[in-house]
């Protein structure tokens, strides 16, 4: 039956394959019509593929190890002007504005060019390449610029030898991951380049930091990873106080050193973040599991990865988050959703753990505390699984949902939830509010009918 | 009727005063025998003068201000052998195991004789006098011993300009706030007193800490104050640290502090026993008020102040924790309950907030997350109003209940609950457990008569 028929009569909803989707939506008064169509080949393998893709999620050890040049860590940054950003691949002519913002910031603190005008024209020359985080092992937040003399966090997956990238976090205010672009933006990033970074090395190079009982212990204090990390920035402080001690040059240092950690509550959300890329990873190329391996959007494309696909992304337009804006901005300053860091509801942190953390409910406008128990209930839908290492308090101590299937997503129709800062849509605002972001389900369709192709 | 007479016959329980319990008990089938007694003045005068304790307990300011020596806070240590204890007064044949045992220790300690047999014999002669904590404005956990070279923390509140003290905490293993006093114990405390206390003197002079937001962030990350302070630990060594970094002598010497300070999680202990007692003096001497000031045990009694009985104690044999023993440990070896920490409870904290430290329901051997939210609902029917700037997540941020009317107390027949950790009953052993105590119901009792005479 073509669609343009069926949308012509009374029938308001098309139902592609999975039959339980259409029982649902007909038990609840809806018309539908079934579109007969089953994916070919993962319904045997599926469950099996997806027991393994759970197996090495929940096998990872992920550990915070060291703090290198960028580009030392991925050498195609030095060999050419190559800008990594958020999301799935784009280019200049696509991109949303704090994006533009941030690479033309960027641009200027690598000195490719003078000024951010001299940078634009650069940008949109083609004389400078772009490409995602995540197809070099790293991810980054918002905007997610990561550029060859930025100092990045090193995660390493002691259980798969793997590891994974994330610059460090600016703190609050003017910032790049909001697309700010200003003297006092760049100027943050040269100290980190110069003077924080070497520091952060040297204490964790002297004393490496485990996460998974870090996470372990930020879920029964009150953190989701995502737009709660006090209780792991401060856990993360505490545990290397002493290196980062031993690791300065003069007090002075180390003062400024302790003041930057101490006053940005989100610190530890690029550790998490690299901590979720080296988690995940590993299950990436299991043949016929529908286990998403990714999730990252650039402002304009949110895409995910499926740990049957290796390394293709399925893509779809972002959505607008919904959440609570800052004083003197609305919705209507809101740029759409954007960064790698959904890779946290896709290892079950962020929305996925809002239970743990109903703090971060009212922060992002979605509701109390028994708003968050119902958000980790909805998200437990669409995973094949839970983390027991990480449990969280008020479900009695219910390991954290992990491993979202595209199938369950698919025929739920429950878009997975995403704890998100909003930034300005134009470049060099910064961020103006918090919300909670939906993936688009045409991006878990697309996945879901490539799982059927050979 | 005489309570002889009662007992012989099938009364099983005898309600003096207050009708509303004997109801309560005859709704349950059991057989009552009401004996009219009204205590004659505090009935009109009660409500208004709580609502003053109520208002002066919420409009405290307590601040970790300074660490400075004890026998300077508190003169009199100076000027003869005088130790302070844990709990209401107590003699030195009264005395139990762990409590000996720490006073033993401390006379080491001072010099004031050459070994454990040499203080043992002097500490039984009389020539060492022993007072509370409580009667010169400080506090300390289990034994709490006190002398004059110890460096105490100093809370301001400077709502009401008052100060309190408080011994630093000394960490896991063998302590002598739970009776240990060998050489490694007094080694300790003498890092403490020559190179840990000046540095964290130097660094709270230069920074002190306000506690009430810092509280209020703690309950949100789990923590009760009593028996879970990691949150409150790393916050706290997150806001001193740079501070720290500029008062150390030497980066060995800094990293000895933050390696202290790291390495136990009940280092805010002791600074939330000082505020504790810093919020509740102001409310002393409150004429016709209910309100609980102080509750302390030395092991052997537990004593309760009230606001309208100024430094009046009312005491009872203290009851045994009920809890879960370390390996190796049964409640064959607990000493009976003991400390200052109550003092926690009084304010809110503790048992009291159990709900919002589902973990320690587990440590405690109190259940898992209802059972948590139970503690604190039970606790509330106790108290006399809520802390609106201290919330609980899990009771969609309602206040902790504060201010514990022994009206209350005595009318529902609830024992106030205390978490608290279990020494062992022989000096020297170290802690064993940690559980639930029950504040006996007798202290109450006598309170509240008390309160009924001029």
């Amino acid at each position: 039956m073509p669609v343009d028929a069926l949308l012509a009569g009374p029938v308001r909803v098309v139902n592609v394959g999975l039959e339980s989707f259409a029982r649902d939506l007909a038990a609840n008064g809806a018309a539908v019509a079934q579109v007969d169509w089953t994916p070919p080949r993962i319904s045997q393998q599926n469950d099996s593929a997806n027991a393994e893709a759970l197996r090495r999620i929940l096998a990872a050890e992920p550990v915070l190890a060291d703090v290198r040049r960028a580009g030392e860590l991925i050498p195609p940054l030095d060999a050419g002007r190559l800008i990594l950003h958020a999301g799935p691949p784009i280019g200049w002519e696509r991109m949303c504005g704090p994006l533009r913002g941030a690479i033309c910031g960027a641009i200027v603190f690598e000195g490719w060019a003078g000024d951010l005008a001299a940078a634009e024209k650069l940008a949109a020359s083609g004389a400078v390449e772009f490409a995602p985080n995540h197809h070099f092992g790293a991810v980054g937040p918002m905007t997610g610029i990561t550029t060859r003399s930025m100092p990045l966090l090193v995660v390493e997956n002691r259980a798969f030898a793997n590891r994974t990238f994330c610059a460090i976090n600016e703190g609050l205010g003017k910032v790049m991951r909001f697309g700010g672009n200003d003297a006092e933006v760049l100027a943050r990033l040269a100290w980190l380049r110069d003077e924080f970074g070497p520091i952060l090395g040297r204490a964790l190079s002297a004393s490496p930091v485990q996460l998974n009982p870090l996470i372990a212990r930020g879920l029964a204090m009150g953190d989701e990873m995502h737009q709660r990390n006090v209780a792991c920035t401060s856990l993360l402080l505490r545990a290397i106080a002493s290196s980062l001690a031993g690791a300065a040059a003069s007090p002075f240092s180390l003062g400024r050193s302790f003041d930057f950690i101490a006053g940005n509550d989100q610190f530890f959300l690029n550790v998490a973040m690299a901590m979720g890329k080296s988690i995940l990873d590993p299950a990436r190329g299991i043949e016929g599991s529908s286990v998403v391996t990714a999730m990252a959007r650039n402002g304009t494309d949110f895409g995910i990865r499926v740990a049957g696909r290796g390394d293709e992304w399925f893509t779809a337009p972002v959505e607008m988050p919904k959440g609570l804006y800052f004083p003197g901005f609305s919705a209507a300053d809101a740029n759409p959703d954007i960064g790698d860091s959904a890779i946290l509801e896709a290892i079950g942190l962020g929305a996925f753990s809002m239970a743990a953390a109903p703090a971060v409910a009212g922060f992002v406008g979605a509701g109390g505390f028994a708003d968050a128990l119902a958000y980790t209930r909805a998200m437990s839908e669409l995973t094949v699984g839970q983390n027991n290492t990480w449990s969280i308090p008020a479900l009695e101590f219910r390991g954290v949902p992990v491993g979202i299937d595209v199938r369950r997503v698919v025929e739920t129709g429950i878009q997975p939830a995403i704890n998100t800062g909003i930034a300005h849509r134009r470049a060099g605002v910064g961020q103006v509010g918090a919300g909670v972001a939906r993936a688009p389900l045409a991006c878990f369709e697309k996945a879901l009918r490539a799982l059927g192709r050979p």
